[in-house]
């Protein structure tokens, strides 16, 4: 079969440093699995600001739309916080999830038995979590028109957005979301504000529809976004998979991850549409931490989100399900061997940098 | 001076049990504080609907108008839930606050030291914690136009919302934060999402005008709304006064009672302007918690939100701080004699019903 193709944005900050351990895993899979990608790097955040003027250029866009799948570092930074609002790394990310119909953002918050501890929350309430958020993104209020700033005759401004959702792009995820449900324990809590949002009342009589008609055989809960927030504090084990809007799903999947206390064990994946075709999907993974500016450069920050957002990708975008699982269980016993990086750090354990943990992870394998 | 007046709306579910409680409390500060209330009771939410077919009839509007305070139950139930959009008990609290212009949400969220194990957080991340969020009440999504659900050409729906704020909203919110702040630990972190959202980018510009001409003195701290909800979870004492807009102000505050593990301990009160004549403001106070349909009429639910909402009522709205304070100090010697309702029982406490936890308020004080 022809080969893979696979294109690299490291970004910025901590983003390069944590890629690179990736490709240690990338090589190992070469030489030892046989699996050959062709590999592509790109500019995109303030790394393509400074390069190119732009955080995404189109030459990015271009090489994203060729490849099989992206794996993403992470953007932004101080140095670029005073740009104006069209002109931030942000976009990069943005205009990726835009431009390649990204619309399904999965975004796993699960509690491994060896980082119990590291949890803010109580061991017992969050012991065994294993939560799926899925997000909407490329809709909503990230993108609706009309948006902007006006200045009204009185010289006083008045900022406006567009939250808005057309039905086949609710129904849409809310397929993802089901399909996830079935391989796992059957059970989607669909959140929004239907009872003040005009868009989250369709958001929930579209969910309602969609699960009525082709997936009676999992069970749907409709909660609201507030008391989402709360539930996911007081009781998380009660969640299978979470289905939310673009912004919902941005914060409550950040709330979710905050709660494993492990944030920079987390990857994710956003997922375009089938081809009916070609049978082919675009999909770009990424850890869900960010590029962490404070720490970049130091050879601290934790590789192991960067590495599983990977074996998301071998898993998602190949099929390799074997080598995304042996890539897992590699992670899971370096943890279990007891090294840490700073961020995951606890007593008794051995403190590691970011070359080290990703050596261990090759090692490992 | 003339009598203080006072409008009750018990509501639905557990609001007219938790209420009479309050009543205990009001006819002891008659009898023992010579603090006289002119009381009328009104009907709100379900309730109403039952009575007179809306959620919040004009009589209630005129008498909350009137009042010098409103003291609120809470609103909704399964009986209600099918009705439509725009015949539903929630508008009942909504329609106060938009006309009564009651813009600042004030929702504390304490931990007692009593009730530091409630917590589903570890006790060293969350005891000592004290936030203020101060939301943003009668603007944004809530209400902003255009809203709708439209059957486009096609057959097909979409529904839409507009997230909209004038300069002057942001600023006279903002301005109740950075006050609220100077009496507490002089520190606002201000919440959106200005990467994403054009009303976020000029919310962030105009508290910013705000803070840097009249509140320099106070700390100022710009945050996504999806890292406050991270933060909240995983170091919650970072924490003075979070100011956000509607929905992320309902979102966030309901997420920093949810940690507290207390919530049926957690008061509330909405502000509206000073009138620059009378001097006066309308308020309205109520408890974080809901209806909680399941448990009303059994006799079990806390009465504490809405003692201490009371108390809020008296401190806010007629600067009877003394009282207020021997009312909530009242609330923490119950606690510590070891009464505890269910929803906040531990090993070793006494659990007892609504009435005999509201006894045992008027008999401490
Ligand atoms: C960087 C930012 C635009 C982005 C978002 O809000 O979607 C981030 O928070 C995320 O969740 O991927
Ligand atoms: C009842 C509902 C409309 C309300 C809101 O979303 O504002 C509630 O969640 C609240 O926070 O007071």
């Amino acid at each position: 079969p022809a080969n893979k193709k696979l294109l690299i944005l490291p970004g910025d900050g901590i983003g390069p440093e944590v890629m690179r351990e990736v490709r240690r895993v990338i090589d190992w899979m070469s030489r030892r699995r046989a699996i050959s990608f062709d590999m592509e790097e790109g500019l995109v955040g303030g790394a393509a600001i400074e390069a190119e003027g732009s955080p995404c250029p189109d030459a990015t866009v271009e090489k994203a739309m060729a490849a099989d799948a992206v794996l993403f570092g992470s953007v932004g930074g101080p140095r670029w916080d005073s740009l104006p609002f069209d002109k931030r790394p942000e976009l990069g990310i943005l205009r990726l999830r835009k431009d390649l119909g990204l619309f399904a953002n999965l975004r796993p918050a699960l509690v491994l038995d060896a980082l119990v501890d590291a949890s803010s929350l109580k061991a017992d309430i969050v012991r065994g979590v294993d939560i799926m958020v899925v997000r909407e993104s490329t809709g909503g209020v990230y993108f609706g028109e009309p948006r902007g700033v006006e200045i009204l005759p009185d010289g006083k401004r008045r900022g406006f957005d567009t939250d808005v959702y057309h039905e086949d792009e609710i129904a849409r995820v809310a397929r993802v979301a089901f399909d996830l449900a079935r391989k796992r324990r059957r059970k989607v809590t669909s959140v929004e504000k239907a009872n003040v949002m005009q868009s989250g009342r369709l958001w929930r009589a579209v969910v309602g529809e969609i699960h009525k008609a082709e997936y009676a055989d999992v069970e749907l809960e409709n909660m609201y976004a507030d008391n989402c927030a709360m539930q996911l504090c007081s009781r998380p084990k009660q969640f299978d998979v979470i289905l939310g809007n673009n912004l919902f799903g941005d914060v409550l999947s950040d709330l979710a991850a905050a709660l494993t206390g492990s944030l920079g064990m987390l990857p994710s994946a956003t997922l375009g549409a089938v081809d009916p075709v070609t049978g082919k999907r675009h999909a770009l993974y990424e850890p869900i931490h960010g590029s962490a500016p404070d720490i970049a450069g130091k050879g601290i920050a934790n590789p192991l989100a960067q590495i599983l957002s990977f074996a998301m990708l071998l898993r998602w975008s190949f099929a390799l399900d074997e080598d995304a699982t042996l890539l897992e269980t590699a992670v899971a016993k370096v943890l279990a061997g007891g090294l840490r990086t700073a961020d995951i750090m606890q007593q008794g354990m051995a403190r590691v940098g970011t070359s080290v943990m990703g050596e261990a992870v090759v090692r490992e394998l």
